[in-house]
């Protein structure tokens, strides 16, 4: 195994970080790493925010969902799902455009994400640990209005990053699913009851933690992850988000 | 610039492959790429397809925009953002889920392209070629049909592999806008007019090619990229995925 392969399979989520500024070369080295990442027709269908206002930063940890370490992390960077960028250009040079549409924002976020995870693998090969958060997508209102975005735009992620405190260092990655409920060979497969039950068993197992029912593990994951506050309010704003890419 | 950085700075495109398989055990290791990539809450909202069938490839190439090259490729993926998995495993545990929304399809979306990108850096590692095929998206109807696809999955990118013919290996990596018209701090910014034609100039200049007014350029892009046949396709296509998710 070579060491970028190595590093791929050992790189977990850091959300504490040592005191210690992100340089600025370095920062540089992660900022490029994105802009050199594959991209759509060679569109670069996003923008980058660098967020160092630290009221900023203090506002964006309360509006997703409350977590006081992104306030901390030396380095915050917005990915934005971005079509209105070529559509001005458009726009100004008389092309007489239509409005951008689902598809083109999906592509958007694809590009968004792909660059996301080019510096998340750069970050993690300078010694720099990388936290993603989802939450980015919630509040709508409140986040156009943080980070300026026209109707166009869509925070696609937010990654957090800066030197892993040791206690991060030490920390075990999450486990995860086998391969083959994951990976399938032409068609996609829905699970039995049975291989769902088995996905976390051997999952839980493996982590090992204490032993847990399979069934009480998804209905426990139902309750946090999906029928929870956050969630309901990530697809509320994820909504309104899309909106503006089915009017005609 | 480290080994990890300098891959990810040269890494381009592939589109023309060797008459070469790529190995299961190089195969494996891409695909181990994926499963260790960062994944929202663990859950791992994506599925891969693994494209061995030759007929289905020939028929996917054709279904994505006519790339015969996608054929060719030794290797194909398809991930998929995937909330099918889990909605069934609430189900089948009688939580009573609502229906996965547009939040939930976003965050997978991106659990969905951060493996595949995964996949490409390590794939670059081991000497293989990608490419991405954004066109998945298009032909809704007809993916979901050779691929199996339920409601709540949508194919978010295809990757194809392969050993890098001669020819792709001493092509020159296309040229990227410049940072200062990508990366904002703090707040998104709209470009001016005069910006727009710089950002088109610049990159124009720094690849070489022939001299080309930066407004010929945008137009050339908004009818060959924006208004073309497989442009309207892929908005009508990820228009029907996305309608799933908004049934209540």
């Amino acid at each position: 195994m070579n060491e970028v392969l190595m590093q791929i399979k050992n790189r977990k989520s850091v959300r504490v970080f040592e005191e210690r500024q992100v340089e600025d070369e370095v920062k540089n080295e992660i900022l490029n790493a994105a802009l050199e990442a594959p991209t759509a027709g060679g569109m670069m269908l996003y923008s980058i925010l660098d967020i160092t206002d630290e009221r900023l930063k203090e506002r964006l940890s309360v509006v997703c969902d409350n977590q006081p370490f992104i306030a901390k992390a030396p380095l915050v960077l917005v990915f934005l799902a971005d079509y209105q960028r070529w559509y001005d250009a458009y726009c100004f040079e008389g092309c007489n455009p239509r409005k951008p549409g689902e598809g083109d924002i999906l592509l958007a976020c694809a590009d968004a994400i792909i660059a996301a995870q080019n510096t998340v693998v750069a970050a993690e090969s300078l010694g720099v640990g990388s936290c993603y958060i989802g939450d980015i997508i919630e509040n709508c209102e409140t986040v156009r209005d943080l980070l300026d975005l026209p109707d166009y735009v869509l925070p696609a992620a937010m990654v957090v990053y800066g030197y892993p405190a040791e206690s991060q260092r030490i920390r075990k990655k999450p486990v995860r699913f086998e391969k083959d409920y994951i990976v399938f060979k032409n068609k996609y497969r829905r699970l039995t009851k049975e291989e769902h039950r088995e996905m976390h068993s051997i999952r839980n197992k493996k982590s090992g933690l204490l032993e847990r029912d399979a069934s009480e593990i998804i209905k426990a994951n139902c309750a946090r992850k999906y029928m929870s506050d956050f969630s309901l309010e990530m697809n509320r704003s994820a909504s309104e988000y899309l909106k503006k890419f089915r009017e005609k």
